[in-house]
């Protein structure tokens, strides 16, 4: 541990009444095992990781937890994995191990193993504790934060889940230098979000250290992680369990999940998808005249300049983007509800415009038919 | 519907904050189809009932539906059944209906189809409204109140599930004339078990009104009901995720659990399992010297007039229920908790006693060692 780490360490306090927890953020985190073992209500660990991730950083998280009885399973790496049979197997170690309702999760990985767990933690025993430890950027800035908790189905993304809040987040900064940099750009789009849907200083702040964040600065990443925490964390406060403002963080992901679908999983990264549908709606909220062109053009170059893509892949058909938008979670009464802008730093919800518009965008913005 | 049935009807009120809802007892309750219709938030329902229920009440409720986007779902009676894969089955019904996130799943049935249906709901697209139509007494006075949702795992009951709230529950006392007798007995147990645990005079009540309860007599069956919801939903109000007082609704239960898994599912029904882990619990509280041995004999005597069992069958052995006990939710690093009486009328949390303790009272209230 050097003290230069502790002095850079972040927390960021999540604000939930008694299901408060606190996120921490440092560079070497990982060496701090108070972190970990202090969130630990009993003497019952199940670590769970993936084949990625386990040689990685599984030895240093049981080391920290040597003097319990801790166990570890390590899932199949990928998203095609997050599915009711791995859930099982986790819930089938935890009655292995005799697990009574103080054992504690840890998720060590990245949103499919920080989901899969979370969704684990909330059914054994109708919900036990579980630590997050998120080691990609993605999951460090938006799955670690907000208790949602899930697995796919084969008919689309997180449908089966719960809220469950883990009772503390420790985010190591050191572990993104062993994730792979398309991984860690696809992270970028979600940080971007949040500059988008409600700060558009923090939006104006990334293009400025676009060239420290790409060159892995710790400091520009824990500050881009702390914005993205804080940013999220307001929103969640307010409103939990998504009856209003929190389907703003869902910006581009109405797009982002049908496009995942269309192309199977595993074809882009969430975060891939994530940009390219943040394009869609800006796109969409330029076509409809709440925003410039200009500015909508301004949110796809800056997509752009962090190496993400920003067009829908020319293999999918926007008839077949549409018929899986449908099928949204955040639909209400049939009708297709989107995240778009007002402005760069606020975004709003509204019912989906005619399907012939949204068509009309999304041929636009496919491969073949590009207009840049 | 008669003037005489709206006139006995009661209305319990749950408050849970946003949380809250409302149970309906009455006779007749199911003609009265507004109480359900006026419970949905939205146009899509999915009807859970089994095989057993289908034929006598599946269609008065798919009737008091019929101008919505109604569906129904029938799986096969008994608690053996309520294990993931028709969880599952309920799951992927939802998808293959395209339900959003305004569906309401119907629990028609009951306690097993309760808690697997309101599993479900809990963990379609984390979380969606169900309404409970529970049609056993057992799941009018128990299963139906508080919340708890569950399926089974080999190695134990209720191993997985999750906390999560109805929006209405509709109790209507004629489905009691089609249960069978066994059955209704058996629901007499978790009755009587609300006297116990916090209120002497309801005790008393059901032992004065005992013949009119054995008849059906609707009145009494009515009050029955409605005291005991009452009773439930003053715990869960003040506990409602069992982190305290909530876990004396369990009073025969760790007992019972232990008894029910050792005898295989459906050898012994729930509230039969229940009335000889009461029985135990109210024994083994006397040999503490914390409540009288008259009173014990009481409790006793009082299972046996309502026809329950009161002995631990002789095919098992205490050791093998102690070890199963270990494993029971409410315990705490590694020792057993149990539920026991402080007097007719109060219960209390605390540490088992040795296991010598524990066997010698187990053996003593087993068929073969009788000193009744």
């Amino acid at each position: 541990m050097h003290l230069t780490d502790l002095t850079m360490a972040k927390r960021v306090q999540i604000e939930l009444g008694d299901r408060s927890y606190p996120i921490h953020i440092g560079a070497g985190l990982l060496a701090q095992t108070e972190l970990l073992t202090s969130a630990l209500a009993g003497q019952q660990v199940l670590v769970v990781t993936n084949d990625a991730v386990a040689p990685l950083y599984l030895k240093p998280v049981l080391d920290a937890l040597d003097t319990l009885d801790t166990h570890s399973l390590i899932l199949p790496d990928g998203e095609q994995h997050k599915d009711l049979g791995h859930w099982s197997a986790i819930l089938d170690s935890l009655i292995g191990m005799g697990a009574q309702r103080d054992v504690t999760l840890v998720a060590l990985g990245g949103g499919v193993v920080g989901d899969i767990t979370g969704f684990a933690a909330a059914s054994y025993m109708r919900g036990v504790d579980f630590v997050q430890i998120p080691t990609t950027l993605l999951a460090q800035v938006d799955a670690a934060v907000g208790g949602k908790t899930a697995v796919n189905h084969a008919k689309g993304k997180n449908l089966i889940g719960a809220f469950h809040q883990p009772c503390s987040v420790i985010i190591d900064t050191n572990t993104l230098s062993t994730l792979p940099e398309r991984e860690f750009k696809a992270g970028l789009a979600e940080v971007i979000k949040y500059g988008l849907i409600g700060n558009a200083d923090f939006f104006e702040w990334l293009l400025t250290n676009r060239a420290a964040l790409l060159n892995h600065d710790a400091d520009a990443l824990i500050h881009a992680i702390e914005q993205s925490c804080r940013e999220k964390a307001a929103v969640v406060a307010a409103d939990e369990r998504e009856g209003g403002v929190r389907a703003l963080l869902n910006l581009g992901h109405t797009f982002g999940h049908a496009i995942e679908t269309a192309s199977g999983y595993g074809e882009l990264l969430h975060g891939e998808a994530v940009a390219i549908g943040t394009c869609l709606a800006a796109d969409l909220s330029a076509t409809l005249g709440q925003i410039s062109v200009a500015d909508a053009n301004r949110i796809i170059q800056t997509m752009a300049s962090f190496e993400l893509p920003v067009q829908v892949p020319a293999t999918l058909d926007a008839s077949d983007l549409i018929q899986l938008m449908t099928l949204d979670k955040k639909n209400r009464a049939g009708q297709v509800r989107l995240i778009l802008l007002e402005a760069i730093g606020r975004a709003r919800v509204q019912i989906a415009p005619d399907d012939h518009v949204l068509r009309d965008v999304i041929e636009r913005r496919s491969t073949d038919h590009t207009k840049e």
